[in-house]
């Protein structure tokens, strides 16, 4: 069994610097969350993921949800974990007050969500789609729609799910065929079917509501003609009971990689006369209602990489502290040390936890700018703020996906042969990971969106004002000492990455195919800088403090040196990438497809 | 089910041009290697490797190897196909010819066994170590011993192990504890615990002839108090045929995260008063025996990389072809194309392509060089030979195997959420590619292997000769054309990895942790310059043969252009780790060990 303490210090320090948390507070919309209540909430946080939703992790995994007479039981103990997850209100954190949630920051909520998905990476992603749901109702739904689910949601007590994918239909979602006929009371009949459902079917709640898209009568084709219904399992009295069954039926589970614990569901939608469903916004809206939650949960899934990162790092440091192997090159002779101290373990470690710390910081980064985007009093802050937060979310999605997998690797490779062997836990980290570059919009849908939509946004003022900031930052450090060392690398990097922006910018249509093919890795550089610049953040911060003689000299020290050790190593191989980005596509489209096969 | 066809147009290129398979053929000990002979070896192992080995790939995934009273039983169909392999003479192809081998270069061997090993990783495993026990006893065995095992092993009527691990044996293999004891008549009772024993015990063959590391009495502590041992699964009555069974015994199989069918056993040796076994070579210098073996292990491990990668690109560019997802982007209003279209897919298709060609290129040139290492006829030609075998051999263990877990990585983000489910069989090889990196010497340790052993070798002449073979090929590129584009990144790349050596051959033994902290990096950045050469050498080749209106133009051209595709976009980052490495190990002793945790 392996363990997992949730890195509160950490996570605290990076709400503070990197999320400059005095100002979230400073908001109006954000005056009840003091840092007391801040550093509270992630302590009380941090020990319902390690008590009780970690221990379940690896039981998750052998035992896989299962579809039973038509219904999906859950690994053992994961009822009862999630009742007290609902129990202690930690789903409505982030929603609402007028649905009974506590209106507090995105960013603390991203912060508590870490710890349940390092603890358990399946578990958390039933809370997780409830979130979506909730914020697809609450922004687009009717005033009926909202007081009939949106309180059972916010608390928990029923669980959401999102129905965007058919066989035909991944990352074409426009591509959907699922239908949706007036019955002519308003409500509306839902045939077809759903794959790749999460969480779309348990025993966990009484109820569960799923948001599903679908084509009425007469639709625009592609994405201009879909609609988003709400259909719940269980149809909803007037009285708030539950009523009849609805007609969609869990068919059968995937069998995948990982995160087994987490139904991954085929849902029929209307085989018995048609599912009941209610439209959510206005008609043929529906890609574009999505959307502005998608942005959300992107940053959620981001969150899983830093989370399974996190975890399976504390898992290989553990490991490497303990197994004795092969004596110390600075003392051939002294007989075996414990792996730590030889130079490549510590190369492996320091990565991990330099990887995982800068994309810590790039996803809170990104989740306080949603918070000021909600919350500034300016039109023109708030506008600001939701740009940062547009251009950073699909980086911090895909770099921090590509990072966890990264990590988890390097956790089997510190094992070695342990690391192949199941029993150990560790390879249940790395193919848990494999999930994360792929759903909710793949990676390289991903960067397609940073460099296709999110560069030129308001003229690309967005990507502008952000690399000034860098720029400006790094003109501010100090010219000698570690803060000194880490100064060339980042200017380096930060100059690769705006000729990189700017060399995109200036493609039109008919290059489309130069800057699709650049777009993986702009995004793998962005992500490089801006964690190397967010870590440089904490870096000067924790020098201020060392300054002031703060406590936790150790802890301050470390996130200095860690800052230094991903510029001087993780940053240049990422700033490398301008010949690449800026190559153009030629040698992508050199080959006709036949030849690629010899 | 996923189909499997060897490459055979791009091995036999491979051998013919990277390998110059002509000078090979020329050699007194492989004149009967010729052009065509390697040809038919090739297409006749395409077809066992497609219709045999192949189809039992996701069989043996989905049963595995079990151990069922006190016998391994293999997947269904794994008996019939290594009866086929025998008899197929397929296992003596490298072999002294005095045991019924057929004496033909290493290179080809190694291009068959990239077959058997794509079609079925963890089938070809069982071969691969027969081979391993074939070499041990060829080069260090008695007459005696030669005479009762070789025939039956070369013949692969028996297979072989080698047993090397323990629980507190890993990396460190000195500190191994199972124990020899002489039986006064010339054999010796073996008694000890074996871990890791990949086809430790099984039902395909009547015997097994495991090779065993074990310390007689008084012998030193460490590495040079090892002695290696014959110990047959049954004892061999001097007729030949199979007396009483040996007291070694399979206790437990270990539960994987990949190559289900290959069964990884705990030898218990010794337990109902000791296993009986006969010294191979001298006591006290099984450790050097067996790295004499382990070289060739080395090469063979980095070819896995080679052919789990090309598995995957097969698969990946056959569902890219299938799958139709969104416009083309050039014609955006013409509905959905087949993905292998679309940019970013282009990108992933041929990174995948270029890698695993280029790691192909770089293990058969070191199989080459061994061949030439045995069969020069000058004294000066062998020893430069071998110590570019040697140089070369943790270059090709550890890139290779680095880039068979990218690139399986990458296939399954080629299938998107289809690469997930385990149906589609393209999870498997991510999976399955996940121990190259770990076994026959984990990727740290051949880093270390690279700097601490390989780089001093007669005073660093073999890393010098190489480099300037590239320096002089770079020199006679063209100015223009795709091979004039390669030119610049190459001699960029070849000038940082000189300094690089520079650097690291002039530290002393104080700076140990320095040169062992660049080791890593240094060996990526070693394995993508001599990869993008290598490529190279290939364009211009296939450019020569253009020029001489030579069949085949598609492929040749596609070689041209994959070559530039590697040097444009894979070295460059690669290229820039030259700071990386020669930083020192300052920032990788930062921290205390306890403050790597928060």
């Amino acid at each position: 069994m392996t363990s997992y303490t949730a890195p509160a210090k950490d996570i605290q320090f990076t709400l503070e610097t990197v999320c400059d948390w005095s100002s979230i507070n400073a908001l109006p919309a954000f005056e009840e969350a003091t840092h007391d209540l801040m550093t509270a909430v992630i302590e009380e946080a941090a020990k319902l993921s390690a008590n009780v939703i970690a221990p379940l992790n690896r039981i998750g995994d052998l035992e896989g949800s299962k579809l039973v007479d038509g219904t999906v039981k859950t690994p053992a103990g994961f009822k009862e974990a999630y009742r007290q997850y609902v129990d202690g209100g930690w789903n409505g954190l982030s929603f609402n007050p007028e649905w009974g949630g506590q209106g507090l920051p995105f960013s603390l909520a991203l912060a508590v969500q870490e710890t349940w998905t390092a603890a358990n990476m399946a578990f958390s992603l039933c809370p997780m789609l409830t979130q979506g749901a909730i914020e697809a109702l609450d922004h687009h739904g009717s005033d009926d729609l909202k007081a009939i689910y949106l309180e059972k949601l916010v608390s928990g007590e029923w669980t959401g799910t999102m129905n965007l994918t058919e066989p035909q239909a991944g990352s074409d979602v426009g591509a959907l065929k699922t239908r949706a006929e007036p019955n002519g009371d308003g409500s509306w009949k839902i045939s077809g079917q759903k794959i790749f459902i999460t969480w779309g079917d348990h025993e966990m709640t009484e109820n569960i509501v799923h948001l599903v898209l679908a084509r009425t009568p007469g639709a625009p084709s592609g994405s201009k003609g879909i609609s988003m219904f709400v259909v719940p399992k269980f149809l909803v009295n007037e009285d708030g009971s539950l009523g009849k069954r609805n007609d969609v039926k869990c068919v059968s589970l995937e069998h995948k990689l990982g995160i087994h614990a987490s139904p991954t569901c085929v849902l029929q939608f209307g085989d018995e006369g048609g599912a009941i469903g209610w439209m959510v916004g206005d008609e043929n809206r529906g890609m574009r209602n999505m959307f502005t939650m998608m942005n959300h949960a992107r940053v959620n899934v981001g969150l899983q990489g830093v989370a399974i990162a996190e975890r399976a790092y504390q898992q290989a440091l553990s490991y490497a502290r303990e197994r004795v192997q092969s004596a110390d090159l600075m003392q051939p002779n002294k007989g075996g040390v414990p792996i730590i101290r030889h130079a490549d373990v510590r190369r492996m470690l320091m990565t991990m936890k330099a990887s995982t710390e800068a994309v810590r910081a790039l996803a809170y980064y990104n989740a306080a700018a949603v918070d000021r985007a909600h919350g500034c009093e300016s039109d023109e802050d708030r506008a600001a703020a939701q740009g940062l937060a547009d251009l950073l979310t699909p980086v911090t999605k895909a770099y921090a996906t590509d990072l966890g997998v990264e990590v988890t690797s390097l956790a089997i490779q510190v094992y070695g042969g342990m690391g192949y062997i199941e029993e150990t836990g560790v390879a249940q980290h790395f193919r848990d990971a494999r999930i994360a570059p792929i759903y909710e919009g793949t990676n390289g849908i991903q960067a397609m969106d940073l460099v296709g939509r999110k560069l030129s946004m308001a003229g690309g003022a967005h990507w502008r004002n952000l690399f000034q900031n860098i720029r400006d930052f790094v003109a501010d450090l100090p010219g000698s000492g570690d803060l000194g060392a880490i100064a060339p690398y980042l200017e380096d990097g930060i100059e690769a990455l705006q000729n990189a922006a700017v060399w995109l910018s200036g493609n039109d249509a008919s290059e489309a195919r130069d800057t699709a093919g650049g777009a993986a890795p702009f995004l793998r550089m962005f992500g490089a800088v801006t964690g190397a610049w967010l870590l440089a953040v904490e870096a000067v911060a924790a020098s201020k403090r060392l300054e002031d003689d703060a406590e936790d000299a150790a802890f301050l020290t470390a996130k200095i040196k860690t800052a230094r050790f991903f510029a001087e190593q993780i940053l240049p191989p990422a700033t490398a990438l301008l010949g690449p980005i800026t190559r153009g596509s030629e040698m992508l489209y050199a080959l006709d497809e036949e030849d690629f096969s010899a």
